[in-house]
């Protein structure tokens, strides 16, 4: 677990900065969608998409006619981050409000998946990522559709875990102000699932989706 | 509204790209929390940070010790995404499968806030973008905590729109397999207020956190 000039907090946050490997698997396991960047001609760009992670490696997939998959499959510098939100942190002057969050900023290069095996490794992988038991329940890819579809391995270089996770910090000299001061916890709450109303009728509700929940 | 390669979609999904103020507006005043990239030496770097929009001007702020805030001080290309998660569509066969979500892209310059009307106007909208009626309530910044803030304005040159917002899309062909599908939404709920138990007691959660929502 390297730390450079690219993983380093300029500033010494000790509650806020972990290199805690099940820490940050925790957060990309948890969330369902991350924010890549990169660059052409110095000019920053971001996408975001879903992926999955398997072991050390994050995986993307898109249309093979897709601009940006193209771009990565030449294997560039990219960095990826995967953002949390857990609360509103409401403290009794405004210049102590925060949030709560967990996040992963990780920092490598983009290779394209060439054989069949990581491929469909990667497929199951990214199914099971976002909603787990779907894979096996699903119609699998046919070849065709595996052929529409390219899939990117982020060789991750370095990773940078960040978070904040604990109460309200006000100043000594604020603490009598007579303003309510807590946090507003927020979580990604399914709602009740909308079938679609075609195809084949009365297949009920699965349970992993009836069930579903994220961390 | 300009497009350009940089926001005209590589494959042409006229569903998912839109170029409505109104509805750019409302997914940037629903987000609270955004992420910047910007370049060091061809490398791509994502902060996540948050953000609140002023007509068509996009604040950040950070302490001014923040090397990522010093390098924004000076006029710097960035790339802003923000992007709101709303739930997963879970098709017949894994290929279909997709998300529902909408996303902003912003493509701009970054500007240090000098003069004091628009650093107090940032400072404002900051606090009522995150949650409505706090301002008037909480603590107002002191002189020494404006000093130690930085304020950035992303004056964007360009903007990208893209969602999905519809249900299942199958393949004729795939519409006889006995396989559930349909979307299962996702919303970012507040829970239950946590007051903090130090300082002036009985003092009520008041409404704007009690009632609290986005969007």
């Amino acid at each position: 677990m390297k730390k450079s000039s690219r993983t380093q907090g300029s500033r010494y946050y000790p509650k806020r900065y972990d290199f805690d490997p099940a820490q940050r698997n925790a957060i990309l396991d948890e969330g369902l969608v991350c924010h890549v960047s990169f660059v052409v001609e110095n000019q920053p760009f971001i996408i975001p998409t879903g992926y999955c992670r398997v072991d050390d490696v994050l995986y993307l997939h898109g249309s093979v006619g897709s601009h940006f998959f193209m771009q990565m499959a030449k294997g560039i510098p990219v960095c990826v981050a995967v953002t949390l939100l857990d609360g509103l942190v409401l403290a009794r002057t405004v210049f102590d409000h925060s949030m709560n969050y967990r996040s992963v900023v990780a920092f490598g290069k983009t290779r394209l998946v060439e054989s069949d095996e990581e491929r469909w490794l990667a497929a199951e992988r990214f199914t099971e990522h976002v909603i787990p038991g779907r894979w096996e329940e699903a119609g699998k890819p046919t070849k065709s559709d595996m052929k529409k579809t390219m899939f990117i391995a982020v060789e991750v270089e370095e990773w940078s875990v960040k978070f904040r996770s604990h109460g309200v910090s006000d100043d000594p000299e604020n603490m009598g102000l007579e303003v309510w001061a807590g946090v507003l916890p927020l979580k990604q709450v399914p709602q009740a699932p909308e079938a679609d109303e075609e195809g084949v009728k009365g297949i009920p509700v699965p349970d992993y989706v009836l069930n579903y929940k994220r961390g």
